[in-house]
């Protein structure tokens, strides 16, 4: 079957990584077009070695097409999806924008891939932070239980996008050579120095990004009082986010029984030798596909309590490797 | 009072930053003997404006020393300190060597300053990531009961010395210029990553600095078996440490009353503008005195739980800023 696919937000960061796994993965695409906003049209992006040329985005752009892959923007989405709806086009939305819609399924595949077919033409990809996180945790739950999650992230610059992970190269260039910076991305200093994730801040002191990790979790797992917590956080990084887990379980389990359900856990890798002192980092991560996880640990502090530490590539499996495997599941 | 003062490892980053805050805060210093390896003897330091000479460090280097504050590692400590305690001196030591050594008090002055008076010559100065979290932890603590901490940090280059420091710098430099880096100090890639800290692994699967958290945390607050966790992390920071902290209190009280504890907490700064979304951020703490404190929320996954995010200067109030607290209150 040959799928013509549409990616609206072609030029970004998620976008192009779109681009790379949709040849990669030799997902069947028919026709490709690529949509973006007025400023990008007739730009040239390649694909399987040929110049494809980007078309500005409309709402009669969908004619004939079976797949959209969207990451332009929750607005965008907002505007548009509807139409490629209409079009009786799939969209599988990167955007935060359904994301809590009711009737909008919110798929990771290796979570709840029964939840694809209920939709209603729009499928949202979640949160990046999130997808990371519930890749190790889902399966633990599942064997386990768990009562309680306490994360805290360390986020790359990508999750920002594309001109965010340009201006933290840029900014500690300008460090280094002790010149002035103007940022015009990131709204704090970001070179060598970190900051609370900066998404809009809840009335309850949780930022938008933790609100996400939170609900989207839940409406994931069916389980809406599923109990978690997280502080997000942006580091120096350019592309994948890491995360400290802590979980409280409903019983008492040995972390080696942790490790066989990480082992058999899809979409993870356990990445880590512990006689050299090694565990996942986030350059490990980059450009690659899995969850990388290591530092299963007992609680000191709690019974039937264990610790880990993740890290996964943001554009990858947080954005457009989800998106594309949602669209597998769709068509393949 | 004139206090005859000598400082054990001298050229390092922890006795730079001993040297500038004898002058900045005017200890009264008499004779300052500065000490070091045979390597560094003869090198020149600055003063109150005047030229020392660095001197080599032998067993007789303390005659009619009153105060040694020392930060030249663990083994130079457990082979030198015996010898200033012999010859009269009282030692505050920076390093691991002696915190965790029966009748050798642990000392933070905001937390334990009674402790100092047990001394036997020695008092120990507690691991920097650990005073960070106990300036905040130990008013919350007194004043509404911590059952449990759950805590992640985010740690700067400068807890593993000057050289990290640098080394940051280059290889960040290197990484820029897309040329190759040779690391010498620190073990894993820097430029734009992040590590599990690299401190000895425990067979329990804590690192050694995250044990120091946990057991020297114990023994300031004299509760054994106080109920405290850690994943220690290292990112590409310089010289800040920041924390992100998950407390269960024994009752339920508001945010409010949490930030008034830390507001009348000494040594702690709340730094936020809820308005503007800006909390506290490494460089806002760096060659500060203050442990800065924000986004104190109400954690939505357990009664009774707080999460909040501190940050301090490693350098400073994670070492050199304690050592002369505690000799202040010996001496002053």
């Amino acid at each position: 079957m040959a799928v013509k696919t549409a990616i609206m937000g072609a030029t970004g960061a998620v976008g192009a990584e779109l681009l790379t796994l949709l040849e990669e993965r030799n997902f069947p695409v028919g026709e490709l077009r690529v949509l973006a906003s007025h400023r990008s049209a007739g730009k040239k992006l390649k694909f399987k070695g040929e110049d494809i040329t980007v078309q500005e985005l409309t709402h009669d752009s969908f004619e004939g097409i079976d797949l959209v892959l969207a990451s332009a923007g929750g607005s965008i989405s907002r505007e548009f999806a509807p139409s490629a709806v209409k079009a009786g086009a799939i969209v599988v939305d990167n955007t935060s924008e359904f994301r809590m819609t009711e009737g909008v399924p919110l798929v990771v595949p290796e979570v709840n891939p029964e939840a694809i077919k209920e939709h209603k033409g729009i499928i949202a990809n979640p949160n990046c932070s999130t997808i990371i996180m519930v890749l190790p945790v889902f399966p633990i739950h599942k064997a386990f239980g768990v009562k309680r999650a306490v994360i805290s992230t360390y986020q790359a610059a990508s999750g920002a996008g594309a001109k965010a992970m340009q201006e933290l190269l840029d900014e500690t260039r300008a460090y280094l050579d002790n010149k002035p910076f103007e940022r015009t991305v990131i709204p704090h200093p970001y070179a060598f120095n970190l900051f609370a994730h900066n998404s809009g801040m809840g009335d309850n002191g949780y930022c938008q990004e933790e609100t996400k990790m939170v609900k989207e979790t839940q409406k994931m797992f069916c389980e809406p009082n599923f109990r978690v917590t997280a502080t997000c956080v942006r580091v120096p990084v350019l592309r994948a986010h890491s995360e400290s887990l802590n979980l409280e379980l409903e019983k008492d389990v040995s972390v080696e029984e942790v490790y066989e359900v990480l082992k058999a856990a899809e979409g993870v890798e356990i990445l880590e030798d512990r006689a050299a002192n090694r565990w996942p980092m986030p350059l490990d991560a980059t450009s690659k596909d899995p969850v990388f996880v290591g530092r299963v640990r007992k609680d000191i502090s709690q019974a039937n309590t264990i610790e880990m530490w993740i890290t996964g590539d943001q554009i990858r499996k947080g954005a457009a490797l989800n998106a594309i495997q949602i669209a597998e599941k769709l068509f393949c």
